[in-house]
C-alpha cells in the first residue's frame, strides 16, 4: 500500500485537508472555507475546493495527485455507493458522489467517501484513544452529534452505510424540536445547540442574573459561551448548566452501552473543547444511568487524541481500505 | 457437527426445551416449570429442572446426554464466560454459571448460555424472519424487551457480552420509573407492562367508561388483557392504547435504525401475539420518526417466524458454534 494518504474532512463551515503517513504522522494540512455557493450541480463547489487541496497538498511534496489514495469525511447520511443522501448541513451537496466529482477531475479512481464521525471513530481505532478497545463508540459533539460505532473491532456501517447517527437518538419523547425534524433528539441536550438551548431557558427563567446583565440586561442576548467562559470561571449557576449537559450526555451514553455493551467512549468535535466542565459530570451520572452498572465492568469516557483532525486523519484510512 | 442439538430457554415463569436438528426442524418438546425456590446456592434449582429436561428428551430419542450440545437461552445480562450476571426476572440464579452446573450434573462438557434474545435472533437469522438478512434487530415483547442486534451478518455481543438490552434505552428522560433502577426505559412505554401502564391510566383518567363498567365501575380493575380483547373487537378506545403503544414501539425501532441503520426488525415474544393490533400503527409511525426516512431504503417490520420457540431454537445454534 501507499506510504501515504489524503484525509479531507468537510464541515459545514470548513474543509481540512491533511497528508498522513501510514504510522498516523501528519505531514501536511490546508485548511479551506466550505463553499455554500448555490447554483451549481450538487456538490460541484465543494469537488472544487477538495481538488484544490488535493494538488496543492501534492505539489508542495512532490507527489502525483492522480495516484495518492484520497477519503472524504462528509457530515451526513453517506450511501455505501458513495453518495451523499442527507446532510442539513451541507445542503448544496446533498445527492453528490463527490468521489467521483473529485476523481474524475483529478484523474484519480482512488477518492472514496465515509460519514465524518465514522472516520473519527478509524483514527481513534488505530492510532488514537481507542486504539486496541474492541467496543467502543466514537461521539462527537459539535452543533449536533454524531457518531462512529465499533463493534468487536470493526466499524458499524448498516444496511446502506448509514449507522452511526446517534444524535438522532430520542431521549425525551415529544421533546425539543430537531433539524431533522423529529422532536427530543439527543443532540437537542447534549451538544452545543443543546448548551444553547438550556442556556435561554436558564437566562429567561432568571437563573443566569450576573449573565444577563453583562448583556444589558436582556435575557435573549445571553449565548452559549458566556456560560462555558463563566463555568471556566467557576460562575455557580452556569456550572450547574454545563452539569446539566453532562447528565443528558450520559443519559445517551448510558442508551449505547445498554445497546451495544461498549465500554468506552471517545469524545470528539468542537464541544470537547469545554469537556473538563462537561466529561466529569457524565462520567458521575454515568452510574445511576447505566442499567446494570455495578455488574459491569467500568465504562470510561475520554476525550479523542487528535481533537479536530479525528476525521481527516480517519478519512486517509478509508482511502487506504478502498484503495 | 453434531446432527442434533438441545435449546432451553429459560423464561421467568417456564422454560421450554426443544430437541432441533441442523436444519431447523423440531424434534422433541419439553415445557416445565421454572423453579424459584430459594435457599439453594444460585441456580442450583433451575439446573436440576434443565439436567431433568435434557435426560427427557435424550432418553426419548436413545440420545447419549452426555454428548449432545446444548445451549441455554437466559434472561439477563449474560457474561462472555458463562455467567448469568444480573437477571430481575430469575433471581435465584443471578450470578450463577449454569453451564457448568449442567454440564458437570451431566458429564457434558458441551453445555453453553447465552441471552434469550440473543438466541432468538440467531434463530431468526438462521431460518426465520431474518433469513439472509445481515442488518437486523430482533425485539422480544414481553413483560420487557429483550434484544439481538445483527450487524453485518454477526452478532453483537460488546465488550462483557452484554449487547441487546434495547428495553432499557431510555426513550422519556425522567420518565416512568423501571424494574432495572432507571426511569423512561423503552420497556416500560412499548411492552406488555406499557400497555397494563396505559389502561391504568386511561382506566383513571376516564378514557375507557365502557371496560371500567364491565369491571364494576372499579378503573383499577380494568387489565391489560381487557384493552387488548376489546381492542381486537374493535372498542376505539382501546384501539387508540394499543395505537400509542405501537408509536412507542416506533420510537425504540426508529432510535435503532439511527444508531445502527438496519433496515428490519423482527418482533417476537409474548406480547407479539397482540401484534396485529400494534405493529400496523408502528409500521405507520416509523416513517414519521426515522432521521431522514424518505433516504433510505423500506424499513421493514415482521414478526417472528418461531414465535416463542425462537429462544430455545435459538440456543441450539448457540451449542453447535460452542461445541
Amino acid at each position: 500500500m501507499s506510504d501515504v494518504a489524503i484525509g479531507i474532512d468537510v464541515g459545514g463551515t470548513k474543509a481540512l485537508a491533511l497528508l498522513v503517513a501510514r504510522d498516523g504522522r501528519v505531514v501536511g494540512e490546508m485548511k479551506s472555507q466550505t463553499p455554500h455557493d448555490e447554483g451549481f450541480g450538487a456538490g460541484e463547489a465543494t469537488a472544487k475546493v477538495l481538488v484544490e487541496q488535493v494538488n496543492e497538498l501534492c505539489e508542495r511534496q512532490g507527489l502525483d495527485a492522480a495516484r495518492i489514495p484520497i477519503g472524504v469525511g462528509l457530515p451526513g447520511m453517506m450511501r455505501r455507493d458513495g453518495h451523499l443522501a442527507f446532510a442539513p448541513n451541507l445542503p448544496t451537496a446533498s445527492g453528490a458522489d463527490l468521489g467521483s466529482q473529485v476523481g474524475s477531475a483529478l484523474g484519480n479512481s482512488s477518492v472514496f467517501c465515509e460519514n465524518d464521525a465514522n472516520c473519527a471513530a478509524l483514527a481513534e481505532h488505530e492510532w488514537g484513544a481507542g486504539r486496541g478497545i474492541r467496543d467502543f463508540v466514537m461521539v462527537t459533539l459539535g452543533t449536533g452529534i454524531g457518531g462512529g460505532v465499533v463493534a468487536d473491532g470493526q466499524l458499524i456501517r448498516g444496511r446502506s452505510g448509514f449507522a452511526g447517527e446517534i444524535g438522532h437518538m430520542v431521549v425525551e419523547a415529544r421533546g425539543a424540536a430537531c433539524l431533522c425534524g423529529g422532536r427530543g433528539c439527543w443532540e437537542r441536550y447534549a451538544s452545543g445547540g443543546g448548551v444553547h438551548r438550556l442556556t435561554r431557558e436558564a437566562a429567561l427563567e432568571g437563573r443566569l442574573p450576573i449573565l444577563v446583565e453583562r448583556r444589558e440586561g436582556d435575557p435573549r442576548g445571553v449565548r452559549a459561551e458566556d456560560v462555558t467562559s463563566a463555568a471556566a470561571e467557576g460562575l455557580q449557576e452556569a456550572v450547574a448548566i454545563m452539569r446539566e449537559v453532562g447528565w443528558w450526555l450520559a443519559l445517551g451514553l448510558a442508551n449505547l452501552a445498554a445497546i451495544l455493551d461498549c465500554g468506552h467512549f471517545v469524545i470528539g468535535g468542537g464541544l470537547s473543547s469545554a469537556s473538563e466542565l462537561v466529561l466529569p459530570a457524565a462520567r458521575e451520572y454515568l452510574s445511576e444511568l447505566v442499567e446494570g452498572y455495578e455488574s459491569r465492568p467500568t465504562i470510561t469516557v475520554t476525550t479523542s487524541l487528535f481533537g479536530e483532525r479525528s476525521g481527516a486523519m480517519g478519512a486517509t484510512l478509508v482511502a487506504v481500505e478502498g484503495a
